[in-house]
């Protein structure tokens, strides 16, 4: 409605008081006439690396990792995940997951929308932490008996620049994926509890978080 | 079908194997053959106090927390609360979370079913946090901006025998609840960020056991 006071955000960080100059079905034209304080961005670049899990429990765990300040999210398929890539794209669902991650930026005052990559394998996704140059902390969720150099959340150092963490489908990673994993990733466990798939994402990033003294 | 392998709890923490004798519509008759080391319990007596929430949002609530290791979940009525006492009694949803306690920890392999509490209101359950004699932890989620003594989860202090997390309805406490409440509790944050209702109690609890180096 013209005239209505309304808060607008560019979705890179930036937040500014408005007031509706038109509203039609074509869109909506806003005067902006102050930059607001937005609320403040985690000190740590995380991206959360999820492999993708069955019917709609994605947009979930997409949903809950941008309410807890994650920067990007990236869709894996992994050898026990049970969908596949050309399935993935096919049916848009980077696109369904970039509005959730919208809304989601919405409903929790942040001004910052988080990117949803396109989904990629698991080899691909490890492909930014193995360089040379500026090393990249990763963070790859296992079960405590996966390996002998398994750490738990505590245990994983201080606050890097930025943070890439891994967390496995419904049925976990095979023996050659956490080989392969280990060799650019740090092995890290949240303890003996067996938690759902869906709601190791959050539980991951809430512990991190809190390990580096960001909540 | 009689002569299966199962596995049995007890919900007080044994875990036994048994082999079925005889399964009819009436019942399943096992006999116990050996008892099993059940998955280790939070060495935290964790209760969620969380005021009910609406629709069937609390079914998560309680379903997560089971996972997460509390022993105990209290289900209170706040000012900003949008069910009543009355309400919640006559629809027996206190039977009803109960039965969610049990099938959580079964799915998360708990061999100890956390006991769902009638619904009290808010200063009920302060009671047993201000009493003399053991002094117990009573833990508050507020806003940052709630009052001056807001600790973050990182200034909580080391790991108490047992802790009671208070956590509000989605309109949040009011005044008179924070004042009331710090006079028995600590006020504590989760940062700045805003977290939907239904995934404080999570949040809160992943922070706390991590904080705990229980996760």
């Amino acid at each position: 409605m013209a005239g209505a006071a309304v808060r607008v955000f560019n979705g890179r960080g930036g937040e500014f008081d408005a007031v509706v100059d038109t509203a039609t079905k074509a869109g909506v034209q806003v005067r902006v006439h102050g930059r607001r304080d937005a609320q403040p961005e985690v000190h740590v670049d995380v991206t959360l690396a999820q492999a993708v899990l069955k019917g709609d429990k994605m947009d979930d765990v997409v949903r809950d990792a941008v309410m807890m300040g994650v920067l990007a999210i990236r869709p894996i398929v992994t050898t026990r995940s049970e969908v596949a890539l050309a399935s993935l794209r096919r049916s848009h669902r980077q696109e369904r997951w970039q509005r959730i991650s919208v809304s989601s930026a919405k409903q929790c005052g942040r001004a910052v929308v988080p990117v949803v990559h396109e989904a990629c394998t698991f080899e691909e996704a490890l492909g930014p932490l193995g360089g040379t140059g500026s090393p990249r902390c990763g963070l790859m969720l296992v079960e405590p008996s996966a390996a002998a150099s398994v750490v738990s959340v505590g245990e994983v150092g201080s606050k890097p620049s930025d943070a890439t963490i891994l967390i496995g489908p419904e049925g976990g990673w095979t023996p050659e994926e956490i080989t392969l994993g280990s060799s650019v990733c740090r092995l890290v466990t949240l303890g003996s509890r067996t938690l759902r798939a869906d709601a190791m994402g959050l539980v991951a990033i809430a512990a991190l978080l809190t390990h580096w003294r960001e909540l």
